[in-house]
């Protein structure tokens, strides 16, 4: 089973190696960091280089797709090779997935219209926009599409697709190897628990962003 | 503040991206992936390379110091070169962190005799042979050294980290952007929350794969 996580520049690293971790555990999985050229890819922070071994070209028929997001998403969203590789690669796979704004980006190939999906959770107005139907579930499933949450989701979507692939009694394994058995300092992990204002002023901040680019 | 994240040959990715991702969001950080030598380090599946972007020799007083772990840890734990930099650059660091078997690697270095620390649930016994006292908290703080538990736990190291350095308000804002609002399908992420005969299985071969090294 081969497995494609794409990268491109300013991508966020989490959003990319939470799937990787747990997909990359199916028995016979195949794992290919595929990007537009081959090489290294920076993140959104700048001081991370995840390799792409493949570029676009010589990955035509992966069983699994993962679109992570990150900054980076914004310039994507007028790039016809990523935009057409997507397209490509999902008229043939088993599971198209992404996480965070990479959602965005299958939205923006056509891939999500009128599917249930998720996003960042600043990110899910524009999700709508774009023609999906955008639901409060950190993991959503509708057909062989998969959208997570915001950036640490996609730990939650891999292990959910794991067990869908590998079996529950595979993906309870890895969990215990991987021991993820979360225990956050904090619980302001959702718009819904995180202090109104902050939610408020983050809220303010994605909108002057936006704003800013059109 | 400098942050250094060291790689080394099949360490786990998420060990040092967990950390990363949060730990890079603190106000002015310098993060860098240093390894013995510059370049491409593959982690444990083969399938993926992350960038080292400083040697040893380039990386002299880091402010945080973070040594993931993974399968070349046992590599490493005879590795002078990396070894005697872990010692040096613990002489002036403000905060010494593992993830995993990273813990071993400061043990090795002889930087945990005596403290409370803590290790992937499969390595607690060789910590303690080592001279470290474990203890079953995810996150264990002794002093300036802080080691968390298996894999995914670096996530709460470093969101509990970044609380400590950054304050918890800075904190709570990045744990809201990543979503960190975890909800796994299973609850087998402990050994004291998985199936019972798994937790054995796998416990055997642990034992079997330290029997056959030694």
């Amino acid at each position: 089973m081969q497995i494609a996580i794409v990268l491109y520049d300013r991508f966020t690293a989490l959003d990319a190696v939470g799937p990787y971790e747990l997909l990359s555990r199916i028995p016979e999985a195949d794992t290919i960091f595929v990007a537009e050229q081959p090489g290294p890819v920076r993140t959104d922070t700048g001081s991370l280089a995840l390799v792409a071994d493949r570029g676009f070209d010589e990955v035509r028929r992966p069983d699994i797709v993962v679109v992570p997001g990150g900054p980076g998403q914004t310039e994507q969203m007028t790039n016809p090779r990523l935009l057409d590789w997507l397209r490509r690669v999902d008229s043939t796979s088993t599971w198209t997935t992404s996480v965070c704004t990479g959602s965005l980006l299958l939205a923006a190939a056509g891939l999500l219209h009128g599917r249930g999906a998720t996003s960042h959770w600043l990110a899910l107005d524009e999700l709508t926009e774009l023609g999906a139907q955008p639901t409060s579930d950190r993991v959503v499933i509708d057909g062989k599409y998969v959208t997570a949450a915001g950036v640490s989701s996609g730990i939650d979507m891999g292990l959910t697709l794991l067990g869908r692939i590998a079996g529950h009694e595979h993906a309870m394994a890895i969990q215990l190897l991987t021991e993820y058995d979360p225990q956050p300092p904090y619980d302001a992990g959702s718009p819904a628990k995180a202090p109104a204002q902050m939610v408020e002023n983050l809220r303010a901040g994605a909108r002057f962003a936006r704003a800013s680019r059109s």
